[in-house]
């Protein structure tokens, strides 16, 4: 199975809703620094699974629409508790969109993709799914 | 699936008994940063695998149970080898006595538990169960 | 000269005033990863700068007395443009406050502090100041 | 199932062949910093999958064997398209040679191998197989 | 004294001139991890020593000229060892010059600019200069 | 002024003396993931301030010295209390002595030296003296 990982960042604020948050359910912010792995069993014939070029470029696209913003003034996003690993599964779900819509265009199809957001040097979360 | 990480650390004295050890079969000591990577299928009704501060809690005590000791003198790991493998087999265990035990109380159960021991930065050993 | 350095962040929602900022003039958020480095010629008796678990203790009250808050509501924070450099200003300011109030009681008295805001893997800030 | 990885690098030109790779068609280079994990659902006698010490030699003679070269001009990998997908494929193959001709001795025979090239701080490229 | 880093990278070929370089006086190439530290005692009236956008923007100016690119083959750097100190200092000279130039335009003016070049996990070179 | 810095590590069991110290009074140990970097304002020749490759083996021999032993018992060490600053001291020494023995040759000669020991993810300490 082969694999390639790029990584981009978002900055935002929100808050949780749920009495497990603790003083995370104030209005506070992060930065999640943000990796996509895109899994495929074989190589396209240029010898790749995506162009990293051009998937860097689509995750820019995919965190570019969430980064500095309050994600609890979203219209899109009204009714998410937006704990990190729903925002992993949201930039999993929008990123697997583009790529059915034919982002990588006749390029490497991969199969799954995995999501990481890093909240801090200490804690992430992510989400895996099929494509 | 989606997964939630936490690290922590814990700085150790010990000896591994086996020629293929050379150098290390004398006395000596490691800092092990810990990933401890839990995974479930589905979240929660908060939208969490588990909470990260409680995960991060649990992981600190069980790390804190066995730092700042000589890991050759602790009853309780007489006759095991101390390598990086079987100390993360033991963190991985002890984490999953805490949650079989309801240490994540009503919130999520994850259905898997990684935990990597980072030795340097050069290194590193995992294990992985079910839980 | 010697020097000691402790780790901790913070999670903080806000705004910047002032075109150059751009898309961060609206409300958002960082984590901030948060160095703190003491600086002395000497040791003290015990052969240290500082205590490291006591420098990341007091690293810890500062930090916590900004995280999980909207900076934009802090009465105390009223009138500041809360860019990466003015809060690296800020956290080390209230660091030297405890400092010479005795937060580390008779130990090593630390002649400089340094103290980095990396707000992404690809960005931080600084403030190093005299004691 | 447990797991060891070792990291080491290597430093090499090439170019890419296809009108995907934009820039990178011309001759240029990389630093790739490669991690091995070796996979093992059981430890050997000694408590290991394999030696660290062993595993991060053989990772040196692999990645020794292509650095410092312009891939471009060796003959062992005419017709290759030199990606990061690629070369990960390579060392993971030459790492699977040698663990087949015995350089794990009577040791720990892992059951899987994944090799992950970093090509910079924002990408990576991975390939996994089995042993 | 503040400051600010940020970072970019570059991806070059090139050979060494030397005995002392062994195997690197071979064509190869590295990736180079470029953080460029811009440090100015005071702060202008926005509370920045410069805008980390733009800051950003001027450093991937300068790497932009240089990556992908076989070093060797460059005019403009004929008769250089391009060794990583020698690289530092051209990115900090070229940075320095747009500075002058006005690249921050109104904005503030740093004293100082620190420019480090990570060749691998394991080593790098710096250069600093005033402004 | 110019930099290079080079990394290595080395593990260690070893008790601290001091009730500040808490837990750590204990024998317990570390890994120390060491950076040393050698400062001058000029370039040799070739255009380097050390080789980089020779400034790896002699802080690999520096650090090899103590690695994988418990410096409680060693004998050179004994009255020492060797906290990260002590060990920082001493591996700076170390190399100082070296250096002025002519580790280097006819090569560069660093006017200053800086080393640093990581003992986690969360703490470090430094030493830098002139050579």
């Amino acid at each position: 199975m082969f694999s390639v990982t790029v990584r981009d960042h978002m900055m935002i604020a929100h808050s949780l809703r749920g009495e497990v948050f603790g003083p995370a359910q104030a209005l506070h912010g992060a930065t999640y620094v943000v990796d996509a792995t895109f899994r495929s069993p074989t190589l396209d014939p240029n010898g790749i699974v995506v162009d990293i070029g051009r998937a860097s470029e689509l995750l820019h696209e995919v965190v570019g629409g969430l980064s500095y913003r309050n994600l609890d003034d979203e219209p899109e996003l009204a009714g998410l508790n937006t704990t990190t690993e729903v925002l992993s599964r949201l930039v999993a779900d929008r990123l697997a969109e583009r790529i059915t819509d034919g982002a990588f265009g006749d390029g490497g199809r991969p199969s799954t993709l995995m999501v990481t957001l890093h909240e801090s040097h200490l804690a992430s979360a992510g989400y895996e799914r099929t494509l």
